[in-house]
């Protein structure tokens, strides 16, 4: 196939990479920067570019990776350009406001949103990495895409190397998203801004590494995705603060069987399911 | 120098591999459990053990490393045992409760409360290590100690292979303990317990398994830590909930510039500090 990926940052040229590198499909490459598509270029991460104009009716498969309220109004802008029978997708880490949208209009391609699960805390093109999904999950929501499209997403996922393919509807997605990505930015961030963070060094170990990570963030990004996700991710931050109370309660009464028994569960779900 | 470490568990036996390894000194080792003191004699972790009466009046360093409520009354139960001129420490993670109440006596021997700053999510002989400390700061709050005693314990932290070394008072470690280590391991366990958690496989990704890592917990152990450190943990708590409440009205008023704002600050903080 002659599949199209737009934007070469962190996601995109990771896609574009492990494409070329575990893929025998043709790889387009364009991003908004041409210095970035030239680099790519260069460096065999894409095996050809253009214009939109030239390579949106080629592609087979376009993946966009685009902010998130960039990718509505662009698929919409450019509905006449993309191959009949083609596939569109994109890399957004929310669905339902994207799908939901999406899904109401009539095109001549099938539009399936996914969300190739990885990540780090740098961002850009030379930060991309061919083996980023090597451990990842790759979720898609086709909605009301036809099985036959669906499948064939699923299979160039599996071709590219991720470890887990998973269809599930818009709402499970940002429901679960809310839970495993966004809140653990957030609460990063909520710790980090407490006083004493900056005065951590020669007081800090493993916990503080870990659990600070991702407060190393692109806010631009993440303040729309928060927005995009808002009542699943208000609803874990309401979850999340009752269960801090509840051990701040526990500390205050120097309740230590309540304390256990908070510590049991919590390592319980931890050995039992990771 | 004759060194006895009291308790062969995660952290002590990790003193005393390390002892071994990375010193000349000769070590003793002791636990409750028989069984622990053979395997490590067996392992060479430990030269050498005995009964409490023979080896606390050989040592010139002891290093007990029992949880937090068992520490003090040791002490002061064998306070006429301990080698007279020795130093006693300990491995014990909060210092405020245990260091002001053991400056009030007068012993034979000089009491330096200290804080090997590592870990693991396992715990026990069997997970020690003789490279845990290798990254790691060596805390310790000497109050009262003479300044020729707190080198001699220093010198040997650096002997260890400790990477930094500090001197600082019980409460500092202790509020900053609450910050680097204490609000990680509550934060990480109120996260898990979120009624998402069970169903996180295929939706999670590098954030979800560096934020939660540390709520695979000893809930025993930490239990005693977080009650003796009551009040700088609960200050912790407050500044941390009150933080994920700007999140959530940032994102319910969909106020894109506070979130921003708040993940430009948070992501400075890591940027420059770590």
């Amino acid at each position: 196939m002659k599949i199209l990926v737009l934007g070469l940052g962190l996601i995109g040229a990771s896609i574009a990479k492990t494409l070329k590198k575990n893929t025998k499909h043709y790889v387009y490459g364009w991003n908004r920067t041409e210095a970035v598509t030239k680099k790519a270029l260069t460096d065999g991460a894409i095996d050809a570019t253009g214009s939109l104009d030239e390579l949106l009716p080629e592609a087979d498969v376009t993946i966009i990776n685009f902010y998130t309220d960039a990718i509505i109004p662009f698929i919409l802008e450019n509905r006449e350009k993309f191959k009949k029978g083609s596939i569109v997708t994109d890399s957004c880490g929310i669905k339902t406001k994207i799908c939901r949208e999406l899904e109401k209009e009539n095109f001549d391609f099938t539009y399936i949103g996914a969300h190739p699960m990885a990540g780090r805390e740098v961002s850009g093109y030379d930060a991309s990495l061919p083996t980023l999904f090597d451990n990842a999950s790759f979720i898609c929501t086709p909605t009301n895409a036809k099985k036959s499209k669906t499948d064939t997403l699923i299979l160039l996922a599996k071709e590219m190397g991720f470890k887990r393919t998973v269809v599930t509807t818009p709402e499970h997605h940002d429901e679960m998203i809310a839970f495993t990505s966004q809140i653990a930015h957030v609460l990063a961030c909520s710790y980090v801004l407490s006083p004493l963070a900056p005065h951590h060094p020669g007081f800090s170990a493993g916990s503080y590494r870990d659990v600070s990570r991702v407060a190393r963030i692109n806010g631009e990004m993440w303040s729309e995705l928060f927005i995009a996700n808002k009542e699943p991710l208000i609803n874990e931050i309401d979850d999340l603060v009752s269960n801090l109370i509840k051990f701040k309660q526990a500390i205050g009464e120097e309740n230590r069987e309540a304390l256990v028994d908070l510590m049991a569960r919590a390592n319980k779900i931890k050995e039992e399911i990771g």
